[in-house]
């Protein structure tokens, strides 16, 4: 096997670094987080790093990259403390990836992909129409990671629209059978296929 | 589609709640953390909400359950700072899903799933000698989450041990080549298949 020190890590070129520690980390749960600003400007970005903290209560959380490489999802979240999640199927994960492009912040990325903006009643953060499972988040708190300058924003799980077929009798949910993605890296996307379910594991 | 509310969710049986909510922020990477306590008997435990921070410095994150759920892992990290991160190959996901069981402190879950514990010279902390993608971690910080008693535990990649084959010329690593899985929920395992990967966006 190679073997990489702490000292290559820091010699590479940036963009290698980047794919390569990116990698690193596995596979990542890519959806497209929808916001809007105070004047209601709507706000679509791609988001890798979300993680499942718990059940009860239902919380997830997010890494937001330094407030320079991206200000919008988060200032827009701080602002009006609310967002939604929506995955990526197949069908769109080119659109998805686009919404990673420095748009302006008057622009809207639904506009400039493609994808279609929906309200939900009441919602107060827009979805991704195209979405078959996506969920309205309430920010629960914003944690500064000093080390690097970046956020990990932790929110609770308001709401859930999702196709019914998805949803097994126990409460797993095939989200493999809307087409949903995973991501590695920066750049790559994959498909799965189910391997295996386990039963609850004893000694 | 199907719409649940904060109260239906709040209703749910606690499995079903558990399986549903778990699913729902999607596919996590998950991998085998290898520690030690002071006295040196190791421990071997599935982690599954792993997450990239940043490539520069190289930081990786993960959730680990509240204390009295997962407290093995964390204990020994805060004892002697040091971690492994394995990933998990199709060839042996039934062990690795069996360290979730809840052995006492004094076994080692190497012994009681029959992976193969492997020490790198000077390292602190065991490796699973199967994986092909494995590093080493120096814990950075441990954030807890008040809202759930759940931990953030942040650390630095310290070394990597990776199958030449994997690596590609800018540093993308095709992780599913080496059999790397991803997962889903609490108990499901997932193959993968490359779709694309797209250029750097622009507007």
């Amino acid at each position: 096997m190679k073997h990489y020190s702490k000292e290559d890590i820091l010699c590479w070129e940036r963009f290698y670094r980047a794919n390569f520690i990116n990698c690193l980390s596995g596979f990542k749960s890519a959806s497209l987080i929808g916001t809007t600003n105070l004047d209601g400007i709507p706000n679509l970005a791609i988001f890798s790093n979300i993680v499942h903290i718990g059940a009860d209560p239902a919380l997830i959380g997010f890494i937001n990259r330094p407030i320079k490489a991206a200000p919008h999802t988060i200032s827009n979240i701080e602002s009006t403390e609310w967002y939604t999640i929506n995955h990526i199927h197949i069908s769109f994960i080119e659109k998805a990836h686009q919404t990673s492009a420095r748009y302006p912040q008057n622009d809207s990325e639904f506009e400039k992909t493609g994808l279609t903006i929906q309200w939900k009643e009441n919602s107060k953060a827009p979805f991704v129409a195209e979405s078959k499972i996506k969920y309205l988040m309430k920010l629960v708190e914003i944690i500064p990671i000093k080390h690097n300058a970046s956020f990990f924003i932790i929110g609770s799980v308001e709401d859930i629209y999702i196709e019914e077929e998805i949803v097994k009798e126990d409460g797993y949910l095939q989200i493999e059978k809307a087409g949903s993605i995973t991501s590695l890296g920066i750049d790559a996307y994959y498909e799965t296929n189910l391997l295996s379910r386990f039963a609850y594991a004893k000694p």
